[in-house]
């Protein structure tokens, strides 16, 4: 019933070459990234997933089978997946079904179940399927369900274990269908590394269009939100809307914007792949991914996504003409509730809202019993890492983390959360309730606040 | 030929336990409200279907029938059935065309026959029919008329006969083809209780776009009136438009906008079923449920919605940015015409119209003879009970309405409209004609005023 | 290949009885009507099918053969086709493709061939074919083309010719394969007696939408004029554009607005058939109807279209918000050119194009050799019918029309209009060339200036 | 793998009848224009490929095999190619994946294997595939790639290399599939002789909507331009968007908006078929047409189409209401960079750029390395021949371009550009770099400047 092979019960975490270096992919390159995540504790709070993109594939043989690429992967796929795994991590993989992958290698249309066959034999523990040259076969639910469960029958019946994530932009309505075979599913075209220029190569901007003419290769951050608004309500434990890899650490946007970009992915539960190149990874970066407050939010076990409960336009608008504040709320586990102001406007605001609207959706007008409530306020990034501890541990200081780090390996992020962890629950900064039921933050521009409120009725 | 089980041939009166209890069902549940239906007088006025919404599956068995939750139902559904039917009522039940029901039970996609056949030794008279986790099959009306007609053709089968009520949100065109196979027919996302705010998880607000990304799950009252108005004319004894289970008591609205939501779902021939917690039956609730001039208007003989005949913008909007009035009109058995005045400005307005307009749909400009006649003007809601004998009732004081009390059991609707009977026909008002053909009235805000016409020529 | 039953190489000509008289059908209706037709003249200017539209059916026999209604029609169809060819008419029937008909008699879904026979043993000449409860067989143009194609390919089996008229309202893109199998199809909901108010029961406004929730019942003059602007190319010699039955003399509207309808229709070359209860013809009506200058437009042997060259908003607006002029040109037998100038303004306009305006189809820009030609400018409507002339031949006095009145069933339009038959020129209005090359009008609101353009070069 | 016939690794380029002559066609007509081409040199820049469009076609014989009209075409099909063949060109054809073509010839739907068998007999080396009178076969993806494929596969099985040209209007998300079956696919409805006008024949103006009711035969150079935005990338080696036939020397246009539309034809990789009849050709058009700089880009060997990075609407309107000023880019072999600007506003227009913006796509907000090297900028129209020189060419004087015109049936482009050809660099401009960043230039209006620039990094 449903997709039910027990994998993603969070959002899965990992990293993904693409965002950084497309094509040029090799062994080394999984190997050493693979290192840096272990040794800078990225694996320990939760990157535990090794995902190689596209470009890996050889020829298709006489016998159907896929090769991979002897130059770029000499000790073939199965030396990798051993590696990983003995250093901890899953091993991911790519392919498309389509006749060709995007970057125009050998695809898994009509070949599901032999390269499934080769995955599974592989050691591979996760496959992303893509959507490039499908052949004519979209345009209905019904097509793109079956073209996609194909690979998903093919998977099951290897009896490998394997994290399923669909790749198809968000076309024919997958949100309604694609935890019935997947464990998460794309929900837009390609992200790209800006916080809210539109592309004409992202087309798609009306949310009741799933059938844009290109869902693209150039979305931004903010496009990305605004199209997952309408159903962020649709992943839950064991499947997931994907708003696609981070862009996080590549360069095309600030400090306040990476950090905004990283909490909504968080907050609205989407799979955490990181997208920059590891092995350049600044002391900055690093204390945006590292951040258990906020991974705490992602791995929420309750698996709930924040709702959109206000949306203004009436701001400073950019060059670009985008302007526009949003307020995000939803439950976290065990009682709390999280709070995410996100600042889209040109200049800082201060943006206030109350327990009523909070409360909404539990009750609109004030009904809602949680709306007379006492709650404490935590900032989830008052304890970001210092940069300067940053750099010590990318410079192979491994005492500054194994000291008091927070490693979901040996303690899961339930039960840390379970007994409120201070690690996970930020600082808190405030406090609301019927007296005084107003909340109001000074939001820098282009930038959150994410408040996690705890419940003390 | 069409759907000619015989029943709905008015919109289906009742109670469902979703809106306001959602998986907290169980055997005394069902039993105690059925009780303060028939104590209160409100199976007399008209609601006799009991209906049992999702969670109370157990397990499918190993020869694929699906069990009942032992826990929740100790004695079983056709005990159930039994007392409801000893008390004058029918039963309702819940199932999902898909793989699983939307709170993730067993679903009956795939398992029409068995689940008929259980349903028809239970006893069960009414089949409410979901849409979660369909695999894929819907984005094509004859898909998703092929999904909902199994089970129309699997109760058909049973030879027992069930009101086969569709929840498909208004996808595909339902309104299309549903009365061909069913009794009534969801067309929009699922209700919430308020009465007009706009919410991202209720998104499709282009009454051109059936195939919206999410039909969604917090449509206010004024978005499902806006979207049905182009297809009122699709609703006729036998099969009706569903504007979804009825808030009316919730909380989240003012008594004016329960009012006027009840009002404009009896007009508009949607199935009337309570959807608040009988249990906890407020005297004001109780007010608006059991008008008889109302409930009148749904269950009359002729069964033609109203049409909206005006939708003006041009009016002062509230902190949403909603603020419309309409107006909306439509005959009535014998030989009457019902006029709504829907005032969704966010101040009191004063609202006119004339002969003219009213029967614009009979030949516009003027040339419809209706509006040459002599009308009288009838105020439906002017003979609103008063709460204290409403509260006499909710406390058990029987005599109450037992003394002219409406009942529908003993005399039809259509048998008391067609002499007139007083209790239904409201207070006389006002009179137009030829001579004042111009009728004109102050509306509070969020609120109608509901007119019988009595045609004196 | 194509549509080739050698039927509709102009548009159709007729009388059908929904518009004025729905479901109000009898043996009488069609006689009585006939013989109107032919006293008034109008069969001999073109209107030669008599067309039955719905409620004529009894039940389906065991056989599978419809039965008509006996009781209106007491001696059968087979007479009524008989008594009409005798006076010189061509009989038309009305099905749907659906389980049923709108008006919820027997549909001929799946009952295709039967029907067809027994409209050929009837003598039928004609079949318009709706799409009322068509149980869910909509939604791509694939299914919609074989559900109307399978009538198609029954009448063909039959051998008796039928002129087949699609009534889908425009769904599916019927304007890109209707001509493939029927000789009209209908492009929009159906019309209703009023100029240009909006209605909620018509939305379907845009006209990039073809797949509207509801096409609908009350669409206006103008709203369907705008609806085939982008496709007026695609009727021609065999299939046409049905823009519905005519609603001149209904009462709803001016005469300036029926003379604007009824000269679109015959620009637009859509089917002519008459809408109005023939046996309360008035005479102004009938000096619409019976105008052969305009007629001539509608049967010129071209066959081409008027297609729209300006559309302009910038105009005083109506209370309903409406407003727009608009200027329509096309070529006509043998080498002249028509231009229509449409007033939907709220008031008087004066409209200006020029040569170049005019033929920027045959070349933009000035670039159009036409352009440079001499042409007299004739105005279509000035030879129209005194009222009193038509007052006497009502009144029975054959005298009035039978001198000089055009007779089509004598003279072809195509005849006269190759040796330019007075009474098709209209009257010499204006001269236009190179040297005063504006063409300059007062359009009354509401009302078209339709001119014949010759070429004196 | 893909459309894998080894054809179109650059655009197409050549000469189709249809723009200029429509159904006027020959033997003659193809002969005479084959010389011109040949004596004007154009041959030798690139224009191989002689196309016959519609109405060559006589009857379909009862083999089922279709013939050639005898009159227009005395010696026969292999005559021709023949013929063209020894001049150095290839031959294309023409049919229509329908019963019909659009000019209601025999259509080759259903006929695929018979038709493509005669065209290989023929020595035919292109087929252009229309797209009218589809009996109702498309509305999905799968429906049309499967008519289309249908003639894919019958082209392959003859064994004969055909360049395959789509023409089904972008209906159906044919740049989705396209590649996987054919060489090029149109993207639009006809093109029509006109800069920007709005046409009603034209009506899909929502580059979100290729299910547009009607691709239409009206589209400007604008409103094609437009559409193709979202989908630049969908081109690539072997596969392109096709955006029309060239409208260059037809009339309806100025010199200017003759040369924006070539430029950004080339630019944007469509294939480049000369529409103009070149028994008429004009010096003018001829040096627009012969331009090598321009056509360099086209046949670029990289065949990366220029993606749009700037769209402003915020300019003089002309009386068409259009007006927008716009910025395209994209790489050019071997490390060049295009840039053009499109000035579509209604005056002359400063437009300024810098290079963090022109590579945007290598890197938003100045990330792009590229942003940081030194760049010489060079004009591509400032070579243009000079008009006297076309004279003499068109009036046989051979000497002209034989002395130093470049000639790619000697020497690629691919060759030319690598040693960096100066016939194919156009002038040295300007210069940008770090220091210098920005990049302004004066366009006139309804223009381009189009620049290559050189990396002097």
């Amino acid at each position: 019933m449903a997709h039910n092979n027990g994998l993603a019960r969070t959002p899965q975490m990992g990293w993904n070459n693409w965002n950084s270096l497309g094509c040029d992919v090799s062994q080394d390159l999984l190997l050493d990234t693979s290192k840096v995540l272990l040794e800078s504790g990225l694996r320990d709070v939760g990157y535990n997933y090794v995902v190689l993109d596209d470009c890996w594939q050889g020829e298709r043989g006489a016998d159907g089978y896929i090769n991979y690429n002897k130059e770029k992967f000499p000790k073939g796929m199965k030396y990798i997946s051993d590696e990983l795994h003995d250093m901890g991590f899953k091993y991911g993989m790519y392919s498309s079904a389509g006749e060709m992958t995007c970057a125009r290698f050998e695809g898994s249309l009509d070949h599901e179940v032999k390269d499934a066959e080769s995955y599974a034999s592989w050691g591979v523990d996760y496959l992303k399927y893509d959507n490039c040259f499908h052949m004519g076969r979209f345009g209905t639910p019904k097509i793109t369900f079956d073209r996609y469960n194909a690979m998903s029958q093919a998977i099951n019946a290897t009896g490998r274990s394997m994290l399923y994530s669909l790749c198809n932009w968000g076309e024919d309505y997958v949100h309604t269908f694609g935890m019935s075979i997947a464990n998460s599913w794309r929900i837009s075209g390609d992200i790209y590394d800006h916080f809210n220029r539109p592309d004409d190569l992202c087309s798609c901007t009306d949310p009741r269009d799933p059938h844009c003419v290109a869902p693209g290769t150039h979305c931004s951050i903010m496009n990305i939100i605004n199209k997952v608004a309408p159903y962020v309500d649709r992943g839950s434990p064991g499947g997931w809307n994907d708003l696609d890899m981070l862009e996080v650490g590549q360069g095309g946007m600030t400090d306040n914007e990476y950090v905004a970009h990283f909490s909504m992915w968080a907050a609205l539960k989407s799979p955490l792949l990181i997208g920059a190149d590891l092995r350049e990874l600044t002391p900055r970066t690093l204390t945006i991914l590292n951040n258990p407050a906020v991974i705490a939010v992602s791995q929420d076990p309750m698996g709930r996504s924040v709702a959109r409960i206000r949306q203004d336009f009436n701001v400073k608008k950019d060059r670009y003409g985008q302007g526009e504040i949003q307020i995000w709320t939803g439950p976290l586990y065990p009682n709390d509730q999280l709070v995410v102001f996100l600042n889209a406007a040109d200049e800082e605001m201060t943006i206030t809202t109350d327990l009523n609207e909070i409360f909404v959706h539990e009750g609109p007008e004030g009904s809602a019993p949680h709306s007379k409530h006492e709650w404490d306020i935590y900032d989830l990034w008052a304890d970001r890492m210092d940069e300067r501890q940053a750099e010590k541990i990318l410079n192979g200081d491994t005492q500054v983390f194994q000291k008091g780090w927070f490693n979901s390996t040996e303690t899961s992020y339930k039960d840390a959360l379970g007994r409120r962890d201070e690690r996970l629950m930020g600082v808190k900064v405030a406090h609301v309730g019927p007296a005084q039921p107003e909340l109001s933050v000074i939001v820098p521009r282009h930038s959150v606040k994410m408040f996690r409120m705890q419940d003390l009725s």
